[in-house]
């Protein structure tokens, strides 16, 4: 019986995960949840589950979950909130594996810790590898556990590196849809709509995480993600386009063989997978192999997406430029989305704070947070100053980029 | 230093073997070789690797190459014959590693004795799993030494079942080309001539595993093996068609994830595997999987394939009856090289030697050579009797398979 705890139990991979608890009811535990705003469906995940602990963001939305759970007779699970609540989800005695899924920079220190506590991880939260990568996968180290890939791309280079060493690795090739703008002409970037770029043609996903993959700052994300987690320089990190987003990755080892991983596109199968690894265990997430036709790839535009080569530029780069580079892109999408900003002005805008970024390791959680936020000013600096509002009025574009 | 004795050192595979040998001078020594009947060949290789021992097939071509050696100072090489020079080169005390890679039945008996005096071994020879494999692949597992295969298919179920255990497998999905006549109507098949039947559209290859090609047989081969070397059952193991053959194979674990494994198509490559497993080594052979654009895939069409089926049907029967698809395989295939019987004729043959033999378990090597030659006589008399010749003289077709 693993004994699991949830960050983020009540966003997209939490509840995948619930539901493959569900599945496997003499396997999964759920020991600790950690939830953000949303008391209905905490309660409900309290009252199927009976977790030990259960922490909300806000301290008032703690006191709501607590009087329902009072009046149901469910409060044998303690109810917490905030990041003093969430690391108490993280490190809980009773917990073997944590799934770290919280949105954001926010479940930076509950994961770190969880993994000080000598808690084997599952991954789907980016941030901790993208700005906090080098702490995170350092400690893991240390402690002996395994840091495990929940995105299908790391989880299929996790699956491949089983075929040899990490030092046997000569690439490793993370496949891309290319987005919904794979074969719109460059010179039509500027006019793309927020309607058009929250049309994803293969994952149905969160609306940042949508337009980072119209932008490819996604796949830019994931190559910062594959140096961290399997230790590979950005020079053995490709991206290769492959729009029916079949097969999730491939690793290319130095004797010339090379591994692929495919299955259906369900975020359950890594999580089972991470759940589970070095186990497999069976399931009915089956891809109907007899009826692949055609899978196509084509190498990626760089000059269309300007994101891709930011992020090969910050993580050569390393520590703080690469908080930057997340900070900064998630002020830029949210300035899209309102409408405040063009398409193309994302990478400008990521550009541009990056270059005042000073490279530099980053010791502990707390500079990350420090970084995060500096960038994050940096960015709303430029986002004021480039944006459609401000260009309204007249202030000529090319002087934000000075 | 890996010692290295080659069953079939003249031919394609022993020379690939001896070139792989050629590029890792710190690695590979070579031991020993049985070459067949080419004496400047075998010649050339004593020459270059002075070997301790090198076998012949005849003893007159093992007279006439010490000869040679004794006039070039090179006495050093102990030159042998026949089947007993064989089994001496596979198991020479010496010898780490042996390459089996003489073609028909004649390396049985020597693969067998270097399996049963503890060598790893290399598998090229499609018999040594197809008449033999239950045989030597129980001896394998009794000595606990790996059983490598060396073809690109196995090769790639091999290092595609490094992402699990045996029993996580739900399927083997072996790729086929297809062979020439993928896209022929089966009403054209009987006319197939036999410089069509050996115009295959990827790898070039000898005669008759060209011919096995173009009527699947030699997939069916595969899939025999597959079963022998795997511990799977045939149930568990399917073809799929993959006219570039760019993946070799896939494996698909019970969780529904699927390894896929792809190179350049070298036979280089599973040997570099084999000899170096579990290690991988830098090689030249690489896959630009930058200039990846479009694989393909559809279902095997049994009906214009039946060799496909008589493969699984032999499988499942088990014993002699794969000795006898072989045999049986083999003569029928000489015969429409000979023009003596057409297309169709192969996989008819095939069957009522099928029909005609026995199941049951073979227990020694001398059993499964019995067997392999009264397949071949059943097969050459049904040759004889509805071979092309035969309708010459007005025998009606259809009593030959009465």
């Amino acid at each position: 019986m693993k004994r699991i705890a949830i960050l983020g139990s009540t966003g997209s991979i939490g509840r995948s995960t619930l539901s493959v608890a569900e599945s496997y009811p003499d396997r999964f535990q759920i020991v600790a949840l950690a939830a953000g705003s949303n008391v209905d469906a905490a309660f409900e995940q309290a009252r199927r589950w009976r977790p030990r602990v259960l922490s909300m963001a806000a301290e008032k939305d703690a006191d709501r979950l607590r009087s329902r759970l009072k009046i149901e007779g469910l409060a044998a699970t303690e109810v917490v909130h905030g990041s003093a609540g969430t690391v108490q989800v993280a490190t809980h005695p009773e917990v073997d594996f944590v799934v770290s899924a919280i949105v954001g920079v926010a479940g930076l220190e509950a994961t770190y810790e969880a993994v000080k506590a000598g808690k084997a991880l599952g991954l789907a939260n980016k941030e901790c590898l993208v700005a906090a990568g080098e702490l995170i996968t350092t400690e893991a180290r240390k402690q002996g556990k395994p840091l495990l890939p929940i995105d299908s791309e790391h989880n299929a280079v996790h699956q491949c590196l089983r075929g040899g060493r990490v030092e046997e690795v000569d690439r490793i090739w993370l496949t891309a849809s290319g987005g919904p703008f794979l074969n719109t002409p460059a010179s039509k970037f500027a006019e793309i709509t927020v309607e058009e770029a929250l049309n994803h043609p293969t994952w149905k996903m969160g609306r940042r995480i949508t337009i980072d993959s119209a932008t490819l700052m996604n796949k830019g994300f994931e190559v910062i993600e594959a140096c961290r987690l399997f230790h590979i320089p950005p020079a053995k990190v490709e991206v290769i386009v492959h729009p029916q987003s079949t097969i999730h990755s491939m690793v290319e080892f130095v004797d010339g063989s090379i591994l692929a991983q495919f299955s259906v596109t369900d975020m359950r199968l890594p999580i089972l997978y991470a759940l589970t690894y070095p186990e497999r265990i069976p399931s009915d997430m089956r891809f109907a192999v007899s009826d692949l036709r055609h899978l196509d790839f084509c190498p990626p535009d760089l000059k269309k997406f300007p994101c891709l080569s930011l992020a090969y530029e910050a993580v050569e780069a390393g520590g703080a430029k690469t908080v930057a580079l997340n900070a900064a892109d998630e002020v830029a999408v949210a300035a899209f989305l309102e409408g405040t900003i063009g398409f193309n002005d994302i990478p400008r805008i990521i550009e541009t704070v990056l270059d005042a970024t000073e490279s530099g390791k980053l010791e502990s959680i707390a500079e990350v947070l420090a970084a995060d936020a500096e960038a994050r000013r940096s960015a709303h600096e430029r986002v004021a100053g480039s944006g459609r509002s401000a260009r309204k009025v007249g202030r000529p574009k090319a002087t934000s980029f000075a």
